[in-house]
């Protein structure tokens, strides 16, 4: 099945709604329902819905439990697969500890350089040295690496990670990683993101002002 | 001017490049040169270059210190805008620290309601109780505030800092906010990533396999 990346990012967040709704003894939902909370068209609803082949009639709304658990067969994997964290600084513990609730995708282990933050255990996950990465990954299949190391360590954090069998990289650091084809990369630069929101509120202030 | 939204975000990367360049010595650049370091093409580069208005040859090559220094007019406020956050939890705190040493668009307060991390100053920003939100901001022009809230939390952060003034929001939280016409959300769902990144990692896999 191929499913376009931007419906990806919407199932993950129908399957939040329709947790929600479940939780709030709503078992049928309509298209427009699930529209308004995700703030997407009703139209756009359906077409994901038809995009990923569940079957379910618009027209008497859809089930909600029966959505949600064909969701988590697309979205969620097979066997147990690791996710595992670069940089155990600021952003890498605020992650750890983000995470460290999740029941799917548990973060199996972090690495760092700073023997300050290696073999302990911070918010529950077990923090190794970088230098014994393929050791610790040895045999085990990473569904996703996140990078949270400073900039000028990045592409070597990205590296050993793909060495060790990383196949998607999500990457916090500021810089372009070099990796081989297959492997997925998504950035997250926040001080672009911070600056593109103040750059269009700038704009918008101004338009309202002439 | 009107500035596509996604090439604002390639602007601030471009200066990132830049600012490197000359850290290097290196005084004029071409178009292929700056593509192959944010991984566009050239052609891009130059349409960007022209979008924005900077005259330069792209036969010789820009003036990097020219062209950084326009985009640091387009980019960056006229004069000091404050950037505030909701939510010192361990997101808030690592936001604090990552951007404690920037000097544009310095962090001018966070806002709790935990009387724990109120009341005092964490990584250089002061921390107030959120009940005095209105006060602490009167007479500031608000640029951009961060909502690193629990998700329940969200709407009431972005409400009271919408009444405080503020323009744009960085959205942390995995909640869609409703906002008044005029007023930019842009939201980062880490979960959502997250997923995203291992569904793609999967499937290139599986295709990989096959």
């Amino acid at each position: 099945m191929n499913i376009p990346t931007k419906t990806v990012e919407r199932l993950s967040t129908y399957r939040r709604i329709l947790k929600i709704f479940l939780s709030e003894g709503k078992h049928r939902v309509y298209s427009h329902e699930l529209a308004a909370r995700v703030k997407v068209t009703p139209a756009q609803v359906r077409r994901d819905i038809m995009v990923i082949g569940y079957s379910g009639s618009p027209a008497q709304g859809y089930d909600v439990a029966g959505l949600r658990d064909y969701i988590n067969g697309l979205l969620d994997p097979a066997d147990e697969e690791a996710v595992v964290l670069t940089g155990v600084g600021h952003l890498g513990k605020a992650l750890l500890a983000f995470f460290a609730t999740r029941t799917k995708m548990p973060f199996f282990a972090a690495f760092d350089r700073d023997p300050a933050k290696t073999d302990r255990v911070i918010h529950g996950c077990r923090c190794h040295d970088i230098e014994n990465i393929d050791k610790v990954l040895e045999g085990r299949r990473i569904s996703v690496a996140i990078i949270a190391v400073p900039a000028a360590s990045a592409q070597d954090a990205a590296d050993r990670l793909i060495r060790a069998g990383a196949r998607g990289i999500l990457n916090f650091a500021p810089v372009k990683l070099r990796v081989p084809p297959g492997v997925i990369v998504e950035d997250v630069n926040i001080t672009v993101l911070l600056e593109k929101v103040a750059f269009l509120a700038r704009k918008e202030a101004a338009q309202k002002e002439s």
